[in-house]
């Protein structure tokens, strides 16, 4: 498998085939067509899923598609999500929060399982199991649980140096929630949420 | 200006141009180039800012590059961030409360003004000046206060009856955080902001 020639578009079109997949299966499918897989992806054509997945050498099969179960084994394979995979948070105000108690967050596949925040008065409270820890002592929480993925919740000011110290633990991946942009390492992974450019960039459809 | 033919790549680009230009006005600069501005901007090559900014007529000047503060004005104006635009939340959880709390939210052009959940012990409760009220009077209270933008902060089995509901209600552009792919009809501009999909396709590349 060359990961390397692999266009990151596709890769970031995979957890989308997935969740349709999973619909489809609970719909009792055996089978899907690459137009039934994309039938509610808005913005991604049935030949843009048939090429993506050509990359990883699954070829569907004229008038029957693809196996429905095989190809959630594939997707599931490819982006690693056999294992659950331990997360940092750093930031538990009202985002952080609601990451810690959303039920539906990580698909199963995630566990945040340390969490940090330098306000005195949350700091060994426990949320979902989840006690707050002070900042002080994150790099060698990190290193200690041997955590590769952080999620970055703190207001914009804070959120660059947050992230050198996560970098400085180990971190490899880091989701951003903050809305400004990070100067990392290019080795690190940095994905941005960014709820005000979601909003800004419909705006202008409207 | 030839909307139709400006591609949705490039729109999605403008709101992260305009945040570094912003950042580079804060810092004094009066002239950017194209490699200035996307120098923090990872994916994203100069020379894909110069092909985008062409689409609206704006050229820089070998050397100089762009003017900051009319790059700005001209962003801001294309993505129509000049008037404050009200949105309807549904859905105050964890979620939809950090988002009403969050005073970055909408980089001062997006203003919460309506919100509602259909947990009778939220009803009438005020969470930072705005009162959240039943579902029932959802559409006649966005119709009545002309709003075009809904966010969706509920769980996924119920975000697509909300999402039917606010199309209804007249409801132009929805930012969905629900895990959820929905069936809208075309011309509703949805916005999926899926926390679980951004992790997953970063577990790709760990």
């Amino acid at each position: 498998m060359k990961k390397l020639t692999i266009p990151k578009e596709t890769i970031g079109r995979l957890p989308f085939y997935l969740r349709q997949l999973e619909k489809l299966r609970e719909e009792g499918e055996e089978f899907a067509t690459s137009q039934q897989i994309t039938e509610n992806l808005p913005g991604i054509q049935a030949n843009s899923l048939r090429k993506d997945l050509t990359y990883f050498g699954s070829y569907g099969t004229r008038g029957t598609g693809y196996s429905v179960p095989r190809l959630i084994k594939e997707l599931k394979s490819l982006l690693k999500l056999k294992d659950r995979r331990k997360v940092a948070l750093v930031g538990v105000g009202y985002l952080g929060t609601a990451l810690l108690n959303y039920h539906e967050f990580g698909h199963g596949c995630f566990d945040i399982t340390l969490a940090f925040d330098k306000d005195p008065s949350l700091i060994d409270r426990e949320v979902k199991g989840v006690q707050i820890e002070d900042p002080e002592v994150m790099e060698s929480r990190i290193k200690g649980e041997d955590i590769e993925v952080a999620i970055i919740a703190v207001p914009s000011d804070q959120a660059q140096p947050v992230a050198d110290s996560l970098v400085s633990a180990g971190i490899e991946g880091v989701l951003n929630f903050a809305p400004v942009l990070l100067d990392l390492p290019e080795e690190i992974r940095v994905f941005q949420i960014d709820i005000t450019s979601k909003l800004e960039e419909m705006n202008f459809y409207l």
